[in-house]
């Protein structure tokens, strides 16, 4: 008796709609071998139908509202895929849930901020919401968490989840191109966001952070603790003074929870060059999971694409086939704690940029500051100078992002700065 | 109501089965929310049951013969880690299967050779055998094969899984000491498997790619087709001049299926220094799985000891009490099929050092060799001289090996030769 087969909606198919349907044409006879049944598609919704996107869609019934196509009963499981934190991906995915499906979804946005609410009703009755493809595209890393290393305590996790602003960081640095310039060519060449900030601003890859840590520290989403800060400050001085201190620069998502609560940030760091996440080039992503029995594990692969991403639709679906049933966020969303965010940072080093006034005594001033808050310098060097301005960096020994910004608030009221500083954090990795 | 716990019997207690009794232990709590039921320690059975192992098994009922163990009817999951391909280790899994108990097993060497008919036995009655910590330690790789990649054409695995042979390698280059004595410092150490050629024999290694290749290929495991080759060979010259031409010498496991049959070897190969692969240090482990749309998945961490190999194993015991079902080799073993070992290797550029007598035309003779058998020379150089002897280094062209055993053959024939040439595949990675 072969069993009834597993039965899908698709709603949204741009690149990655488009691949879950050429990888489940393509892969037919290997799903059916690996999950003991066929996976079918149903129906599929998008904008616009006629529109030519490589792929026959005449096997499928078509569906111009995808929430009217979620309440199908000819379906299991509802794979939403048009993006947007509400809109039709919330509705459509709330009338899956409420006519009995369960949901795959790649909608990293939706989840950061309505996951809780869409996980609890999924599970009251019963149902999933898998979300593989919502962070860093084709590496397996929610299922390496969620199951890989269940029986770990997890002491942190942090990455490299956006790979826009890894290209732009790794090309400012290989063509010696300001911020402006690599900005433009990633525009150019179609790696933004319709709104760029959900790139630079570092709010794609913070959503993605606040899943994980979810999963992870066993809390409720908690997209609005995550520290968010873009990569548009950073210059090529910046990553080129890095390099020569044997850092390079990375957009880094870091959570880990800690005696003053649940730390998320999703920032410019330093990491040192020859570690795994300094090695790494354009646009790959990389997610290290540190687990108190397990130690360091790295993974890395696309963070984007076709393939990659619909590879990780697919996974869901085909743990879905194979009856795997694990909660959304790994343990029941209704028995999720509420995230405490913490109130302060672990301490690090950082590193800090500044320009001074060419006038005696400025450099004293400065040193002066930090001393006073609290902050030793490990090192100092004061270079080049433009329209009177002094470039000076400072390396900081460990102290607290609290101590380091009352000194630079200090310093700026001593007024022998032009500008503001730059602080980054030098992360332990 | 609360479901019953999933109860347990360990056999063997040393490093990894004691660090699974201190991972239930002290993540009890963290255990049940994720799976919704606890997990339990009903027996355990080791050599010796007076040895200190720095837990209480107090609780826990004691068996002096895990075949015994293994047929108790208080049992959900026989948890072997006993190691050894035959043997008690296999004698009680067999039990086990019989018992009708669920295997998690960290048994490489045991899988490698009579996985093929253990999991028929135990799929024939719907009983599963996990092995996620019998590859890779704490990696979560044939999880992220069998799982994550699951609607991928998986096109090629490949990796270093043998932490043993990684540190010596590594340890020849940074510390400049020959084979031998790194060898030695290896087993003074403690590193070495109580037959060191398991190790580096590359026998170890060739079991997790044997074990890999069948979830990655839907073949029957097939050990006996992996071509391996150990690391003894291997000198310090040869990892100086790899170094020079910019790669690094690795035990390195390739698996793929090709036109010509399964491709498995496990064989020191020479891979690109700045590649992932060639970064990697010490002890740790890397798996590289290339699926069809998923791209390049690189996965790194530690390959062995009591945490790491401790976590893999509470992966496969918690998936089985969140109810996971997945066949041991990600599809049914009644329906896997046959290997058909390839009979030749994929073409590679090769790595070739030979050492000549100080006469004329013997490096005419050695190039000649080459081209007669349709082997053209990318580099050579010849350097040094030792009792008489000069030593030859020459990387190919993309050949096959088969040319060039017979170009070596010829060679020999010519007796210019001292010894016997080395050649080493440089995989494309």
């Amino acid at each position: 008796m072969t069993p009834a087969p597993l039965r899908l909606a698709i709603a949204g198919l741009g690149t990655v709609g488009v691949g879950v349907i050429r990888m489940i044409n393509r892969n037919a006879a290997l799903i059916e071998a690996r999950t003991g049944r066929a996976v079918e598609i149903v129906a599929v919704s998008a904008r616009s139908k006629d529109k030519d996107r490589g792929v026959s869609l005449s096997a499928f019934a078509w569906e111009d509202d995808p929430v009217a196509m979620a309440k199908r009963d000819d379906i299991d499981v509802f794979v939403e895929l048009m993006g947007g934190t509400d809109g039709p991906a919330k509705a459509a995915t709330e009338a899956a849930i409420a006519a009995g499906h369960d949901v795959v979804t790649a909608n990293k946005a939706m989840l950061a901020v309505h996951g809780q609410a869409l996980a609890t009703a999924a599970e009251a009755s019963g149902k999933l919401i898998r979300f593989e493809a919502a962070v860093a595209g084709g590496i397996p890393v929610v299922k390496a968490l969620t199951e890989g290393l269940a029986g770990n305590e997890i002491t942190r996790v942090l990455g490299v989840m956006n790979g826009t602003c890894n290209y732009i960081l790794t090309r400012m640095e290989t063509a010696g191109l300001p911020y402006d310039a690599v900005f433009k060519e990633a525009s150019d060449l179609g790696y933004l966001e319709a709104d760029p900030n959900l790139d630079v601003g570092g709010i794609d890859a913070g959503h993605k952070l606040a899943l994980l840590s979810s999963i992870a520290f066993g809390t409720q989403v908690d997209f609005d603790g995550v520290v968010l800060e873009g990569i548009g400050s950073i210059t090529i001085e910046d990553i080129r003074a890095a390099a020569d201190m044997g850092y390079r620069i990375k957009l880094l998502g870091v959570a880990q929870m800690t005696g003053r609560g649940l730390e998320q940030r999703m920032t410019p760091c330093l990491v040192p060059r020859l570690s795994p996440l300094g090695q790494l080039e354009g646009g790959t992503n990389m997610v290290i999971l540190e687990g108190g029995d397990s130690g360091t594990i790295v993974l890395r692969g696309a963070g984007a694409g076709e393939g990659p991403t619909a590879s990780a639709v697919m996974s869901d679906i085909l743990d879905i086939a194979r009856g795997t049933r694990v909660a959304t966020f790994g343990q029941p969303a209704a028995k999720l704690a509420k995230a405490k965010a913490a109130k302060a940072d672990t301490p690090a080093a950082f590193y800090v940029r500044l320009h001074l006034t060419d006038k005696p005594g400025a450099l004293a001033k400065v040193a002066a500051s930090l001393g006073e808050a609290g902050v030793s310098i490990a090192q100092m060097r004061q270079q080049g100078e433009t329209e009177g301005l002094a470039q000076v960096l400072i390396v900081t020994h460990k102290t607290t992002r609290d101590a380091l910004d009352s000194a630079l608030s200090a310093m700026e009221a001593t007024k022998v700065m032009g500008g503001h500083a730059v602080a980054l954090r030098i992360e332990e990795v």
